[in-house]
């Protein structure tokens, strides 16, 4: 038995959070085991090294540093949390994962995408999500709806242009892997966005086990 | 004008932190820039990572994570405080570097060689210390000495066959770079390591400076 990967992707403001729970709840209705989770953070090592990331008080920081570390975040919760609850058959649905890293610290910082292949070998050999839904909007709507709601972190204190940047490079990413990616418009409606989630999952579910059907319904 | 980086490294007990003191208080004496760090941590984010990391409490930390967090810390640490006291012509004294990585994680935790070194080229591209003195002494002689003044951290928590393999590590490394290692008895008393230090330094100076003679003096 052998659970399903699935990251959430998008630019503050997306709605990841709201779908990813409103996946978990449909996937749980259906008698699934459903592990909801988050990047950077989700396990305590984690969220420890997240807090450093987040910090507005950090603005001084490396770009090598904060690579390093979303990496060591992700290898606390890849192994602790991830890998044991898909080895147990579980869902993992997961907010942010390495493609966050290609399109912030990339996209939007500029690092070298060798370095982030570097550290995503290192520290996922081969694996990768089975499934990413990207929800796609522009900067300017994310972020007018990010800032509505709280204080900027450290990143939803940059820029717009830096947010166009991490647009753009999960767009080519998710242009790049069609096979792993669903582009979602996000900009539409959430119940609109919910059951654009819904048929990515059922579309993932009849491609690895075909004329089986899905146990996820929208009804 | 550039300055002259030099590292301490040694197990736990060995002596380091009060030789480093001594000679950079010779090194002011005769009139020198001295910048006196440590690593982990040796800047302010960098000091956060070190508490993630020195944290008993963490003792299910994955050995990548470790790993990681060392570079993420020691990137800040190199680009923040080392490089720009270099770049002023200070003489840098730190109290561990890569050595300690290969050392520890390597050595020690049995990580593989070549991820340390990638991640050494990742955060420090050529950059290596100019002199490093290695304080070697037996692995049960420096545990005695650490766990005689404080509560064990989660690295000296270890079993004494541990600080062996980091012993071990670190003479394999002082034997394979002859030119930049002076290995120094760390079993003597403390003012016949604080000779051998000055000695070390001094013989360092006549290579890099030859005929000028050196600063450092233990009159």
């Amino acid at each position: 038995m052998r659970g399903h990967f699935i990251t959430l992707e998008g630019i503050e403001g997306a709605g990841k959070t709201t779908q990813r729970d409103a996946l978990a709840g449909c996937l749980r209705d259906a008698g699934l085991q459903v592990l909801v989770t988050r990047e950077p953070g989700g396990s305590d090592i984690a969220e420890r090294i997240r807090a450093v990331l987040l910090d507005p008080a950090n603005t001084c920081m490396q770009g090598d540093t904060e690579l390093l570390l979303m990496f060591a975040a992700r290898a606390e919760h890849l192994h602790q949390r991830i890998l044991p609850a898909l080895a147990a058959g579980s869902w993992v649905l997961c907010d942010r994962f390495t493609d966050a890293t290609y399109a912030y610290q990339g996209g939007g910082r500029g690092l070298p995408v060798e370095q982030i292949a570097t550290l995503e070998r290192l520290v996922q050999g081969e694996r990768r999500p089975d499934l990413t839904l990207l929800f796609d909007l522009p900067a300017a709507v994310g972020l007018a709806r990010a800032r509505g709601r709280s204080e900027p972190d450290r990143f939803e204190s940059e820029q717009r242009q830096f947010f166009e940047r991490v647009r753009d490079t999960y767009l080519a990413r998710a242009a790049a892997e069609p096979g792993r990616f669903v582009t979602i418009d996000a900009s539409q409606d959430p119940a609109a966005v919910g059951a654009a989630s819904i048929a990515a999952v059922q579309g993932y579910l009849a491609r690895v086990r075909p004329g089986q059907g899905g146990p996820v319904s929208d009804t």
